[in-house]
């Protein structure tokens, strides 16, 4: 009512852009998502983010499972999403919308983390088209790699390295991203 | 030369097409791949494969990591295509080129995967649009499902449906599909 305690976020400068992209069910599909980002300008120049990249956003910070993002998961995409804009700008230096593989293992390199070169290799392939890599398909690319490493680390309690995975386990963890 | 033994396959109805699409290098790319499935009539009255499910498609066979596709490669895609086309033709009755979730679920099951529901909800979630999963999105389901399966069963050599993982095995094996 007029007199209850303001929702906590209320205060938050944020707030009033996400409760206005999010509708009425306050949370952030897919296409709401695609919108605000090409709206908002951040894509800017470069091509908007293809629904499927959205749908990878939001399926890494999903983790009940429902499809869409709440407030705070919304500040923390937007976060990550700005840090790897720099990222690719760095590399990106005549506003090509593009970046060359060897500039895409620097980058990931640049974030902190380590792979073999075959690995590295796989990566690469899967995300170039005609041996360039997209911004669009670069941000997909990082959205999953940390969404992974995420799932990886949380199940690596003792920080070997290593994990068990149960065939269920490890579907739930890959194929939901 | 002229009187040289003819290439493996030359007596395979399927070599002149594959020849055909696959130009000079003798593979076939994303693009190649796209067109070729759109020409042949395989998507039929569906909306033709994106660029993103054809690169999932290749990503799934290459295993030298090229990002193209040989001849053997190219007739074992075919093979799995039409399998899964057969399974979604079966649900989608109406041919509006979409399933609904629970028919989704009711395939995986039919092809033979053993998941829980949590496993089997993220899946559905992430391939949905607006509540419904269309053509495009479901293949790109199947072909990762199947080498993401593919790539646990093959290090789950004593079949205990277990997996010890290093990190850098992990993100070639999830990453690059």
């Amino acid at each position: 009512g007029a007199f209850g305690a303001p929702p906590p976020a209320a205060n938050d400068p944020m707030w009033g852009y996400f409760t206005a992209i999010a509708g009425q069910d306050g949370e952030i599909d897919a296409e709401e998502l695609q919108k605000c980002l090409t709206q908002a300008g951040f894509t800017g120049n470069y091509a908007p983010f293809s629904l499927d990249t959205c749908r990878i956003m939001i399926a890494m910070l999903d983790r009940d499972f429902t499809g869409k993002m709440g407030f705070n998961e919304f500040k923390e995409l937007f976060a990550a999403l700005n840090g790897w804009k720099q990222n690719f700008m760095m590399f990106d230096q005549d506003r090509s919308g593009t970046v060359e593989p060897h500039e895409m293992s620097q980058a990931i390199n640049a974030m902190g983390y380590r792979m073999s070169p075959q690995a590295l290799n796989g990566i690469l392939k899967r995300y170039s088209k005609n041996g360039r890599i997209y911004f669009d398909d670069y941000v997909a690319c990082c959205v999953k790699l940390r969404a992974l490493t995420d799932n990886f680390k949380r199940r690596d309690t003792m920080q070997q390295g290593s994990v068990n995975f149960q065939y269920d386990d490890f579907i739930l963890c890959t194929m939901s991203i």
